[in-house]
This record gives structure tokens, sequence and C-alpha cells, in this order.
């Protein structure tokens, strides 16, 4: 019997730190995280895949803007949009790849994806997320006036527009999502957190904010009901006290555990700290599994040798 | 029984004569043309909606210039991937409202497509498609050089890119259009004539081309095996001696007196022509019947009282 998981792939999976996303890097990439995910379906796994868009939306509201005299602009949630289109191909095209070297026959399909928040949701009247390129403080003033932006002074770069990033409700798109993950289509889905949208009466309409990914892949994991929730990013494992001489790695935890090393502050808010309440949000949800880990260990990680193992219990 | 139609959208769709395509248009249109999909839901009909992106990749590719000295540039397969994404929002929200306006519950996906050509079309050898934006002949010659360009003289307007428009072989996402077709999701798919790529052994390499999106319509719906092929453009019908004294309109033809219509060259190669071809495609190639009408007619034609029904032969 076929079991399922969600793998939220980390945003090195295409541009990694310190490389400006040229596209035959991202596909180079796209091809390590691909092959790994290929290597799963050995074991019979069904799959979703969900990713970040952080680089690559940050270039699309530049490009729309240096090109605004020229052309329409494109606002967030359009541009959220272009690159599900765009990474969801970078890494549609790569798993096709991956499948055909490794003689398997199946499936693989983008589904582009939009997410509901609350008009209500307090941080809609506290936008917090910066978006977008950085001004100088003129320009900024500028825009804010023009456009009712919010800016920040973002440290030592400039000005920057801040969004709301509000709580994922529902994925517009989870049935058909269902509907093919339960035929073994291997899928990507909710990329970049989502496009974000709020309910007006029978109505969707975008709107400008960031849904957290992580937070969307966990809702999107506890939905479909899947078997394993992975979280792949650049460690191979959570580790206590990081970077300290005292750092250790944690192998197996429950989500107790983990819950208490993150109220201890264990865990860094740009960077593992998302991951980990991701985690927590799936587990405390009702699911069983989940694994943070690296691509480059994802198989051995999936296979019980590798990675951080989150569970709900002990000895489950 | 339900009847199964495929309907390619034209470029009015979302950017109408004279508009720039300011999102908040863009979306007036969509939704005009969702309305007339969903009524179309009545009569028990499963859909998959294709579309053009002509003025929203060159507005991509237009971007991705402009900013190139900022953020990684965005060669044309990419252009369309991101295309796909952002009109497939765009068309997909404004389908899901207007289901949810006319109290039907029905999934609506948008899927990422890849379309196959060859590597050996005579059409790779001599570009003939434009793209992006126009250029002085000094900046169009440097172009050519230094990334080898093929370049074109445009009427009065400068100097532009050509690419090849080479035939489309096979759809890659055809298998998993059809599952969800089967299951009634009323689908977006195939894009702007899809994201062009080529096989090389096992792997898919995208490459910058245009396949035409009459053609790839014509070939999804012969692949789908649809009862109907709906080409929905500016014109109400199909017109002869279009615009002259002597203009008459045609109602019922058969593919053969379509073809000796278009051997006579009653139909302009960049307007109604590639329309008649795709019609004159699809029943050559065993369907049954193509219907070429605007999307205010669409019910009405589909029900048989407008429009230009073209069928493979008379009496059926």
């Amino acid at each position: 019997m076929a079991r399922s998981a969600l793998i939220a792939v980390g945003g090195n999976s295409l541009i990694r730190a310190g490389e400006k996303g040229v596209i035959s890097e991202q596909l180079a990439n796209a091809r390590r995280t691909a092959a790994a995910v290929v290597g799963l379906l050995d074991d019979e796994w069904r799959i979703v895949l969900t990713h970040g868009n952080g680089p690559q939306v940050g270039a699309a509201l530049l490009r729309s803007e240096r090109a605004s005299d020229q052309v329409y602009g494109q606002p967030l949630d359009v541009c959220d949009a272009a690159t599900q289109g765009e990474i969801g191909y970078l890494l549609q095209q790569s798993l096709c790849n991956e499948l055909g070297a490794a003689g398997k026959q199946m499936h693989v399909a983008t589904i582009l994806t939009q997410v509901v928040v609350s008009p209500d949701d307090p941080a809609m009247k506290n936008p917090t997320k910066p978006v977008g390129p950085f001004y100088s403080r003129e320009d900024a003033e500028e825009k804010a006036r023009l456009l009712g932006w919010q800016i920040v002074e973002d440290a030592a770069r400039g000005y920057r527009r801040v969004v709301p990033s509000p709580e994922p409700i529902a994925v517009v798109e989870e049935d058909v999502i269902r509907k093919l993950l339960a035929q073994g289509v291997l899928l990507i889905a909710a990329g970049g957190g989502g496009i974000p949208v709020v309910r007006e009466g029978e109505r969707l309409r975008g709107i400008e904010a960031v849904i957290d990914k992580d937070r969307v892949a966990a809702l999107l994991a506890l939905r479909l009901g899947v078997d394993l929730f992975v979280i792949s990013t650049d460690a191979d494992a959570v580790y206590l006290d990081y970077k300290k001489p005292t750092q250790r790695r944690l192998d197996r935890v429950t989500c107790d555990e983990l819950e208490q090393h993150h109220r201890d502050r264990q865990f860094p808010p740009g960077n593992m700290g998302p991951k980990v309440e991701s985690a927590i949000r799936f587990l405390r949800g009702g699911g069983r599994e989940v694994i943070i880990t690296c691509y480059e260990q994802l198989l051995d990680a999936v296979r019980g040798t590798a990675g951080t193992h989150v569970v709900a219990e002990q000895g489950k």
C-alpha cells in the first residue's frame, strides 16, 4: 500500500546561497532536488512537493517596477502566480527528466494554488513581511504616499515595502490535489505559500500579502492526511545549541520535547524557527511524523537513518 | 452522459484591442469569459480551456530585459511558464467566482503544460515569429552579435527578435489533463501554446520558440478526443468576403468547403487564417465538430443558434 508524503523543498532547491538565480543554475539545483525526490519512489511514496519563491518573487516585483513605464504592472498576487508557473516549470521538467533517467513511468503536474486568508486576520493591519526592492528614503516615502504602501527601514540597506503575513485558512485547489495524489501523480502545489486570496461572499479576490510557505505546507499536509511531512532545508537535521561547543543533533524527538526546545529559544525566527513551528502544527493537528533534513539526505532520512524525526508520541 | 469540449479562448479574453493590460482590466475581461464558459455547464459540458499569451509574454520579456542589470534574466520558455501561472490565475479565479455566483459546485485547475517540438523541424532553422520589445538598428545588431538572436525589421516600428515557430508534436501533461477532465474538473491548460521543449533522449529541454496556440489547441483537442472544439475569437462567426459589400456569414460548412474557401484566400494569415487551419486539422484528424465564435455568443453557438459550425461531413 502506497504511503503519502508532502515534501516542502527549501529555498536552496533552486537558488543556493551566493547564487544570483541564473536559470542554468536554478535548473542544475532543481535537478539535484528532483533526483532526491525520485529516489523515494522506489519505496512507493506518493508525493506532493511545495516550494518557496522568495528570490523569484523579489525579482518579479523588481522587474514589474522597472518596466512599469512601458508595460502593465503586476501586483504581488499576480507575481506569486507567475512564480508558481516559473518555478513549477523548472521543478516539473527536472522531475520528468529524473523519472526518465531512472526508467520510471509517472505523471508529474504543477497545480496553480490559491490560499484563502481572512480579511480580519490581525496581521492584515500590521504588515511585517518585507518584499521587493530596496528604496532610498525619498523614493520609499513617495511610494507610501502614492500607493499606500507601508514602509520599513531595512538594516543599512535602505527602505522596503512590508506586506501582511496572515494565517492560511484553506487551500482552494485542495480537492484537485487530493484527486491527483490518490492517482499516483507526482505533484507540485502551493508554491511560494500559495497565491493569497480573501473570500468576499462567494467570490475570491487576490491580495498583496505573503503567506508563510512552511505554514501552508503544514496546512496542506494535514488537509491531505499524508503519512509523512518532510521539511527540506539547508541543515541535515535540527540541532540544539546550534554552532556552539555544546551543539547536539536531534535524531528523534516528540512534539512535546521539540516544543519545549522552541520555548527555550533554540531555533532562530528567520531560519529553523518556522520549520519547527510547522512541524508542531502538523503533529498537533493530528499528523504522525515530520522529518526535517536537507535534500542530500532525503532518502536516508525517510528510510530512518538520517535527519530529525519528530513524532506525536514517543515509541510511535 | 457528459460531452467534452476544448475551448480555445482568444487573446481578447484578457486584453482587448486598445487596452494596456492593467490587471483590473484583465480581471474584468476574464470575468466575462468565465461567465460565458460557466453558462455551458448547465448543459453538462466537461471543459478544457486553452488561451494565448501574446501581450503578456511580450511584457514578461521586456521586464526581464529592463531589469537584467539587477536580477536574473528569464529566457522565453521560462517567460511562457510564468505567463501560464499569471493568466491561469486570472482565469481560474474568475471561473471559481462565476461558478460560485451561479451556485455551481465544480473544481477548477490550471495545469502547467509543456509541449514537445522536434529539433529537426524545418522552422527551427527559419525563425519567423517576432517576440519581445522593439529595438533600434544598433541595439538589434548588438543583440544579434552578443546573444545570437535572429533579427527582423518590423514595419516602421524598429527591429525585433524572431524565434522559430515549430509544429507541436505532443503535450507532455496530456494524461494528467485527461484524468482531470474525466473527473469533471474544469481545466485550464496549454496556455500560450505551451512551454516549448525538445526531447534529448529521455530528457526534456526548454527552448526559445513560440508554438502556435491554435495548433496546440487542435492537437490537444484531438488527443483528448473531445466531442467539440470551440475557437473563441473577436468575430461572432467566419465570414466570406469579410468587410466587403458581398460579405456573408458561414453558419454551417463542411471541412472540405472551408478548406476550399481557405485556398481561395478568404482568411487573412494573422487573423482568421490560423483559426480555420486549426479547425481543419481537428476535423482531418478525426474530430467531429468545430465552432468558431466570440465569447459573447458562446452559449448560443454551442446550442446551435450562433457562430460558424464546421463539420466533418454534411448532415452530421
